[in-house]
């Protein structure tokens, strides 16, 4: 039996489907993701961060020491290879950058600033918007702390937004900082690190869980100090809170987020406020914290989101090095586009169709297309002879702008009609001419 | 136990090195991929090529149906999920693309052209040059055949190597047609599809076996034809093929390869010769198969190649759509490239360093620096206070090529000593001539 026979056979009933919870990217879907990677590269770049990137492969104690085995069992891919060792598929990014940056520090030149454009794999019950492989941005800055170095995180986190011409009346960055919470907790609160960890979950949850149910699990907590913990966690106005007490006045992490607030208003940016029941979830962060808030939409949710995490470092043997940054998912990112209406129409890459008129000047087609593409132009020709108007057709509906047409006319003269599809203009030009016709 | 001083001693012995096989892209080397993958987008986009992607978590039955279960088990990264779902990271792109095709294949408009940059997992046994993750560049063509289509597909491929600036007389195409070669067996020779697959699996590693191995495989299979069969894989002579019998000149595969050699000769490409024992292992295709070879190193060897693969659609029951399609490897293409120095030198993706003399003026210099980003310009500032010579050579060492100094003086007059650091070259310029100066 022929082999291609055999395996028609054999695979009369395959599926066309991608695996359950990715995406397939056709060339609509893919320009738009460009769009998105395009200006989360230039937002970076522009910050003088570089870009980096891994495998996905990882060894999976890498992500086993922070995120705790149960996680990496039931959220993440892992599997163990044939040589007997356990990988995983990265679920996140920070772990990855921090292993590289702990592994070349002695040659590096701090502060270093990079960033990666990557993607990432979760194990999720499928579900709507929650899928098994998604993209995010990820900047990172090591080796700087202070007030100018989360200035510049929180910066570049809101440059992003202004790079997709969102207003700023549509979001919000709303900010805290671990070290104070940490502080309130432990010595306000005289909490234990059992009740810490507690605490900070359940405040991280508060806008998921109803009113009564978190005032009764606080009140397990915090007992005869509940009310003085919920007005604490209520009151959004910094000047107010630390009227309430000198642990207030004289608290480091509230002084950090003064500090960024300064030079926050110093550069202009005005949609910046305090938010004291903002915790994030990750283990890892030290100082402070932020999030980009939808305010625009009636979906009100945070879009992205970072930190400081000085001490992560810490889990390869190294000295801690201080470290803050964040990342940005291409699946919220893309809604909130789409909720403002903010991603342009689909064109094709390619610039120009030419169309020969009959199968005999399909040579010539190619020969004007090569001498076009060596000027810049993309140019795709048609490969067999069609009628006009199919090819017409053909070219508006794959949104390539233009088309032009070769006959034994054109071959004489050098001389081709050019047609604009989207404003009906047409123009007979010199073969010269085209390219900059064109680009224009 | 604090959280982080407990994952501190898990984790002191965590590793710092990535997956077995596979690569960190640290900023020098993301520079070099980029490098790469810039050139590869630019040649296909030129000629009409549309980018597309998908996961490279696929259904294993997309690999199983034409690669065989002993090499999905052995070869590539497959995993059972939770669900139940046989899981495989995709090894090549071709099956992905074709089951991509057939499912929208009644919405597209065809010709269609598609390119992918994405990439593939392998388990290979750990080896010199052999990665269990690596990237490709995918350009196909689908719904076209003929001389045209295979000279697109051919001059494409051709065209990558001009836009790496590579010489002709380092590398050469070679051409050979599965058609041809698939008839000369079966009708010339008189062979069963067993023998088919058998000799060629045998022509296909005759450069990787003794020619006294190759001989002796061959005599198993043809006998007393053996010589006959010999004479015609080493005459690389068309002309000379088409004395020898009428099959040779009636033959549909080789009038193919004659069509397209005359069409790479009136687009002026010199560098292609056909090349009778070049087979390209992969099962499906169907007519036209070429690979470019590198003829110039030491290391003579194929770089990348393709072919045509009319049949592959059917595998999802759907009616075939001619297809021809090429992919190279990064690996290969960054050893040739390497080879012959066709790297550029690394430089940073930041344009300028700004440097505040003093702690005080590093709020001045995130201003500016926010301006000159205005401009488009990618500027990093330094985050606290060091000696000038050591954030001089920091610069240096990042392969920023400017330097910008900020102190009182500058502040108050707005003019600016700039440094190029490739050049020496120093010049004091007005605040609204930085960015036409950094940019040409």
């Amino acid at each position: 039996m022929p082999f291609l026979a055999k395996i028609y056979i054999v695979m009369d009933k395959l599926g066309k489907e991608p695996y359950k919870g990715v995406r397939d990217f056709y060339p609509e879907e893919k320009f738009r993701q460009n769009f998105i990677f395009n200006k989360w590269q230039k937002a970076a770049e522009s910050f003088g961060y570089e870009e980096m990137n891994a495998s996905p492969l990882e060894p999976t104690e890498l992500f086993e020491a922070k995120t705790g085995e149960e996680i990496i069992n039931e959220q993440t891919y892992t599997f163990t290879d044939r040589g007997g060792r356990r990988v995983t598929l990265r679920p996140e990014m920070t772990p990855t950058v921090t292993r590289m940056v702990a592994k070349k520090k002695r040659e590096m030149s701090f502060p270093v600033r990079l960033y990666s454009i990557a993607n990432f794999f979760r194990y999720e019950r499928p579900q709507r918007g929650r899928l098994r492989e998604f993209y995010q941005l990820n900047c990172d800055l090591f080796g700087a702390s202070g007030a100018s170095a989360d200035f510049e995180i929180v910066n570049l986190a809101y440059s992003i937004m202004k790079e997709f011409g969102v207003p700023d009346s549509k979001f919000e960055i709303r900010i805290n900082n671990r070290k104070y919470l940490n502080s309130l907790f432990r010595e306000y609160f005289s909490m234990d690190e059992r009740g810490i960890q507690k605490i900070s979950k359940l405040v991280d949850k508060k806008n998921k869980i109803s009113k009564i149910e978190f005032m009764e699990q606080i009140k397990i907590l915090l007992g005869d100090k509940t009310k003085e913990f919920v007005n604490i966690l209520e009151n959004a106005d910094l000047k107010k809170l630390s009227s309430l007490d000198s642990f207030f006045r004289e608290n480091e992490g509230l002084r950090e987020i003064n500090s960024l607030f300064e030079k926050l208003q110093e550069a202009g940016v005005k949609n910046y406020r305090y938010e004291p029941s903002l915790v994030r979830g990750l283990d890892y962060y030290t100082g402070m914290v932020f999030e980009i808030y939808d305010t625009g939409s009636k979906n009100n949710r945070s879009i992205y989101g970072g930190g400081r995490y000085d001490n992560l470092l810490q889990i390869f043997g190294e000295e801690a090095i201080p470290a803050a940054g964040f990342a940005i998912g291409d699946v919220p990112m893309s809604d909130f586009l789409q909720t403002y209406d903010l991603f342009p129409e689909y064109r094709s890459s390619a610039d120009l169709f030419i169309s020969a008129l009959k199968e005999e000047f399909i040579g010539a087609a190619e020969k004007l297309a090569q001498e076009l593409r060596k000027e810049g132009v993309n140019v795709a020709v048609n490969l067999s002879a069609k009628k006009i108007t199919g090819q017409i057709n053909q070219t508006v509906k794959k949104s390539i702008p233009f088309i032009l047409f070769v006959g034994r006319e054109e071959i004489a003269s050098e001389k081709y009609k050019i047609k604009n599809l989207k404003t009906g203009e047409e123009k007979i030009l010199e073969k010269d001419s085209l390219a900059g016709f064109i680009k224009k």
